[in-house]
């Protein structure tokens, strides 16, 4: 089933015999350290493993929506995967969820000008009636401005946030657009409005609505909730210049509160400090639409490609490294809390000991930077990783990292747990984000490839090295 | 309603006045039919009447399926614009036509790995019955490869044609896939097979799928015929490399044999003869997802901001210039033929009279050369075109033309209507046509203004020159 270069094999025998005589000498000297993480970089770039999981994970079990039987298959999927891949151990962890499943949507303006627009609900809309709702739409250009409406002032109308995301490289376009869609049914209710619509966060113009949880104190959306494509927010802004603008809305929907997700957890035991343990991560969960690739197939086959090329290496490293693809990172949960699988994994006994953490949740683009925790400045082992990741185009900046993916968030907050973020470009990411043109041939084989090889570098050194992630950070020296 | 740059009216009484002493002097001399042609490039390239005409026409109206109420309002909504233009004769021609709707539709693919694929309808598409058919897919690389298949070996089967689409600047690759869409399905139905899906005929990796017309003898498929997105072509090809895939189709549609369609004609009335008529053609009616902008508001703007501009003009040009804005080109008629509209017009009785035609239906890609009928080669006629339209990047070519666009077809076959080709690139076309996509948004206001310039020049020396354009060719001179 696996598809796999016929060149591959072979370089990667020729590539093992000088690696394999390095790591033999114990215990490892930091300049061996970084000599294995430059042998693991190159590998990595020839290396299909982060490939070949993002393809059979996208075509074999393609949507994985959290909490349903696709997403159950998947874990079963990856369990295997690895498995065969050569970890030391690989384990499904299940846990309960209330999953919301999408039912029949469609979205009509009425009037002189009746036509059909593409929208999307948004994860944890409630459900209008079966034949849907009809009312006035009422345009607001941010969610501020919503959230100014007097109590009252929208009932009977369709609140809709017309924001427009802008395009940057780091992403950082995605808060205020993220921020309109988590608190924009609230606000929408509260104003007495009938359901809410916006604007897609997303920076494309295609016709596809881009989706994605909700927050809300209750978990599920008090009113109907959905994304109109930015083309049908374009529209319906240049037909409400033109007069009143009424919609007819079908959102259909299922709450099933006794569902399950899982999280699949793959080990490399560490061979001299089992316990200590450095997390890499990505959701394997997607939305209902897209086949998930570059949210987040692509974060799984980059973190299990890194953790690959160390489980080849001929001895394991010191510490543990255990990749965990999480379940329902993209959910609205009852309580209002999403990231059910890191929750749930946060809340294991063990997790106290996580010495370091990241996850790769954002595409395929390549990392042009990385960041570690504080402790980990102006220390060799910083220079000597960055002196590794340098001729991958990556550079290691010494500015403290700020957060690991949201998957990291809970064992922060838990823990204190330390994060390494490997910062990726993300200009396009948010041209295919929660939309179903989220698919394979989305993926950049080469970029994924600069992403495994990273990654691995970072892994294998701060599994193999003792630093202390969580030490005060050493003084710069002074000049 | 109409949206309009302030500054416009100030340009144009600004450029108007030497215009017009030019023209007043009568008759008019090569030169300075060629000066006001330059004039009227010149003033295209800052009116906004075409992209108007977009805008309105995508927005009030948007989708415009061939005989449907839509179509009906988009030429009610043309004529009224083009009354208020300025054209001298404003009518609605209306004619028969079979009606094809689409209904419900729905792509499964079914056991170990079960999913959703995105598909639509082909226009003239027979439905599966409400529940959908299930069967295994046989894939083929191309149509030859389908209709080398025996009579009766597809029993039971879905037939799939996977032939991927060649981008070019000229539109070209469009041919042979076009072919697959037209013929596929009688020959998939006449190896046995229940239905017909092929890749799209596309050049994009979204997940729309692109709908076509059919060619069938009867007017309708006799099985279901769907085109698939490119990436869910990719992914029945990936699944089928894995082992045999079985799909459920829901194709539902109806026939609806006694609808009306209507051609929009409006006419600049020829002041010394009438009865010789420049006819500059585009067609009003779209699929039914979009809003039919590249395909073809684009060319409805891009014929009637050329013919307005005339119309501004101190006096009318000596022949007719008649545009027509046809309905029904997107259609599969029973007997197979397409181009209703344009073959309603063309059995009016002074079709015959008809000098030169040519229609804008390629978007609103830049046009890069123009061919004029055969009898036009080497004469000062061609020569002074080309200077005029050269600064607009436009080259004259004196190959002649080899048709006019496709609802010029049933003029050339029934009266041999001379044509000219306005040749744009095409080459993103084929990413949006047929598809949701085809919005607002994908229309580039200065490209569209460059082909309204083009065409300005174009139907200006055609009226008021007295060339013949079905005369034998001019000998080229010896060398």
């Amino acid at each position: 089933m696996m598809k796999r270069s016929t060149l591959l094999p072979l370089l990667i025998a020729l590539s093992a015999a000088p690696a394999a005589a390095q790591v033999r000498e114990a215990p490892s000297a930091p300049a061996e350290i970084e000599r294995t993480a430059a042998q693991l970089r190159d590998r990595a770039l020839t290396d299909a493993t982060a490939y070949d999981f993002v393809e059979g994970l996208t075509t074999e079990i393609g949507p994985r929506l959290a909490g349903t039987p696709a997403e159950r298959r998947a874990a079963e999927w990856s369990a295997a995967r690895l498995r065969r891949l050569g970890f030391d151990r690989v384990a499904i962890e299940d846990f309960p969820l209330a999953a919301w499943v999408r039912g029949a949507e469609e979205g009509t303006i009425l009037g002189a000008s009746p036509q059909r627009v593409e929208l999307d609900a948004l994860g944890g809309s409630s459900s209008t009636p079966l034949g849907g709702i009809e009312a006035e739409v009422v345009i607001f250009p941010s969610l501020e401005a919503l959230a100014a409406a007097p109590d009252g002032s929208l009932r009977g109308k369709i609140a809709m946030v017309n924001r427009r995301m802008t395009r940057v490289q780091t992403g950082q376009g995605y808060g205020p657009v993220a921020a309109a869609r988590s608190g924009g049914p609230g606000q929408a209710a509260r104003a007495g409005a009938v359901a809410f619509i916006m604007r897609s966060a997303g920076t494309d113009s295609h016709r596809f609505p881009h989706t994605g949880a909700t927050a809300y104190p209750d978990g599920r959306q008090p009113i109907p909730s959905a994304a109109l494509s930015n083309p049908d927010a374009d529209q319906i802004e240049r037909l409400a210049r033109r007069g009143p603008v009424r919609m007819r809305l079908v959102l259909n929907s299922t709450l099933q509160p006794a569902s399950r997700s899982q999280n699949v957890v793959a080990e490399i035991r560490g061979r001299e400090r089992p316990d200590e343990v450095v997390l890499l991560g990505c959701h394997l969960d997607s939305w209902d639409q897209g086949t998930g690739a570059i949210d987040d197939a692509a974060g799984c086959g980059i973190v299990t490609g890194a953790a690959k090329l160390i489980a080849d290496l001929p001895r394991n490293p010191r510490r543990t490294i255990r990749v965990v693809l999480f379940g329902a990172e993209e959910v609205s949960q009852p309580g209002g809390q999403g990231l059910a699988g890191a929750r749930f994994h946060a809340a294991r006994a063990d997790a106290p000991r996580i010495v370091i953490a990241s996850e790769s949740d954002f595409g395929a683009g390549r990392i042009y930077s990385m960041q570690l925790p504080a402790a980990a400045a102006n220390t060799e082992f910083m220079r000597g990783l960055g002196r590794v990741i340098l001729p991958t185009g990556a550079l290691m900046d010494s500015t403290p990292a700020r957060g690991g993916g949201p998957d990291i968030g809970p064992f922060v907050a838990a823990h204190g747990t330390p994060a390494a973020t490997l910062q990726q470009d993300g200009t396009d990411y948010f041209d295919l984000h929660h939309t179903p043109d989220d698919t394979l041939d989305k993926i950049d084989p080469d970029a994924l490839k600069q992403n495994v090889a990273v990654w691995a570098a970072f892994a294998w050194m701060a599994a193999e090295s003792g630093v202390d992630f969580r030490a005060a950070p050493t003084p710069a020296p002074t000049r």
